[in-house]
């Protein structure tokens, strides 16, 4: 508990001088003020950040919290739980989605058993193992508060480790058979928004299995009634030791002042439950691709986080964060290499027409 | 005249069988199927253009078509008429955003004055020079029938030498103060929808100029009478010569069965000719974001090209294809190197389950 407690009180605002500065260099580029949209706000942001108008990510990495949920019991899910374990050891070979594309990018993958059901011997698997996975929430809470409050506090010290080792920027990723109705419920938690809204059918429910699904979430709100002024019961009651541990990076990456990316309906979950610790904590989040999934429309608007990228993915394991890096990258590069009006010898009695947004 | 003429006669649709197999080895990848969304489209869309399931872009160029808007003479534009040219000169500095973006990308510039009202003399501007500027619409043609079949050859013709030069994709952009206004008018002509939908305020209008540039538009659209039908006709009446050298770019596109991306809302305004030339023209486009413009999302509608990028941004030049490239390169590279379920070593039994969308 004291790792959390200390996390939270060492969260701050961002750096506004930094992003008044950085604003009066982006507007002092041969453009029209605001015309590179979101690229802006991302060097604002990212000033705001670190507490500098010009940044670069150069080192990167992806954390991947790998984790059984207990509610797989009900039938939600169309894998059977074992995927979980088949698949962190496939992105242990570099075999999955997110690997390829890390690798494409140049970013580092720690990979993390953070509540697995089942032991992986791999060199490459960090053993955080806080339970072999979670209850099934129907019948009781996810985890006990105690496990809770470990899991985030796993994240919390991944986070600080990372940053500290010189990573520029972290991503978020997962691992989970069943984790898209542990966020659902997470979210309808949070915003008492109906199950209908912010459950899908992930990767590829029947009818009645979407059913099942649905019925599963009410019942473990019904059953546990979660106190949605605390992260920490909602995680407890029905969230999973993923989401846990992924709120917990999004608290570091606040506490240590720098950036963090979500991916998609999972981690915008845990985005969700860091941001409810304190809402501060949206200022070092930089949101990624719109998932496919249909909750995820509702959770960027929770969040208060327009995604970047519109690709109707909903692979998770973190894939959305190197496409993501890219478009940073880009940013901040537009912001170190582009000419102001003066260097591009625009006249400066022409330029007030242009430069001011009317 | 010829050179459309073959051109269009060349166009054929893509190739069904690459697409397949193509289709085929995503689904033998080791993620529920279709999970990777638009980034499996891109793979599957470009096995149909370049009949080969897998692919690479390595050698990517963007065409700057500069020309002036005769249009600007209402009043319609926020900035004077010589930023055209200025912006030009300053993009064969590498001072301009796309300049900037294309460097990060290792991306090829081919700067083009189609149009400029003024002559640059600079080795890095490629002169094909139809007439200095258009005609101001309100009045009669932009331009006669004659030069628009010459700008689309332009276009064409620029387009069949760098994919025979062997660049793999190209990207569309553009340079003309006051081609919001004749890009609206395009979208006004084909689609029939009104210019307070299809026209906004570009970079920075008053609600005065506002209304001058919705007013030329209708008025253009009155006096000249385009004729939807006839995609000559309609650029030759409200377009202008960076539209139709645009145009020129995706038609040659099609016909070297080279893929080719569109940027924003002016380059969106130019694939719609092209399209509306032959709809086959729209299987070799990839469109980019989703420019901030406020006809974009109806351009993207009639098009029928979903964005992949959601950036606010509203900077033309073709800023937007250095960062799709990157999103087609991901692609890519996941086709390439993602393992199968089988290297995966994924039962078969339980794969069944995940493999089958429901």
């Amino acid at each position: 508990m004291e790792l959390l407690k200390e996390t939270l009180k060492a969260i701050g605002p961002p750096d506004e001088e930094a992003k008044k500065r950085a604003k009066e260099r982006l507007d002092s580029l041969a453009k029209p003020i605001g015309s590179l949209g979101k690229l802006e706000e991302i060097v604002i942001k990212m000033a705001g950040i670190t507490g500098k108008p010009h940044n670069k990510i150069e080192k990167k990495n992806i954390v991947v919290m790998c984790a059984d949920n207990g509610i797989v019991a009900e039938g939600v899910s169309a894998c059977p739980q074992e995927f979980t374990m088949i698949l962190t050891e496939n992105m242990t070979k570099g075999f999955t989605g997110v690997s390829v594309l890390s690798e494409m990018t140049n970013t580092d993958l720690t990979i993390v058993d953070i509540g697995l059901n089942g032991d992986i011997d791999n060199p490459k698997v960090l053993n955080k193992k806080i339970n072999y996975g979670t209850k099934n929430f129907t019948k009781g809470p996810s985890m006990t508060y105690d496990e809770a409050v470990k899991a985030i506090e796993v994240g919390i010290d991944i986070g600080d480790s990372l940053y500290s080792e010189g990573y520029d920027i972290l991503g978020t990723g997962e691992l989970g058979i069943g984790n898209t109705t542990t966020s659902a419920a997470v979210l309808s938690a949070f915003s008492g928004l109906d199950t209908d809204i912010t459950s899908g059918k992930g990767a590829g429910l029947t009818e009645e299995q979407y059913n099942f699904k649905k019925n599963a979430i009410k019942k473990g709100l019904e059953i546990n009634k979660p106190n949605k002024e605390d992260p920490v019961d909602v995680i407890s009651k029905v969230g999973g030791f993923d989401i846990a541990g992924m709120c917990g990076l999004f608290l570091s990456a606040a506490k240590n002042k720098k950036p963090i990316v979500i991916d998609g309906f999972i981690s915008s979950a845990a985005a969700l439950c860091a941001v409810r610790f304190n809402p501060l904590v949206k200022e070092y989040i930089f949101p990624s691709h719109l998932s496919k999934e249909p909750g995820a429309v509702y959770m960027s608007k929770e969040l208060g986080l327009e995604p970047m990228l519109n690709l109707d993915m909903r692979l998770g394991e973190g894939s959305g964060c190197p496409l993501a890096f890219q478009i940073i990258d880009g940013a901040l590069y537009i912001m170190d290499n582009m000419a102001t009006f003066e260097e591009a010898s625009i006249d400066s009695e022409v330029l007030i027409d242009i430069r001011e947004e009317k």
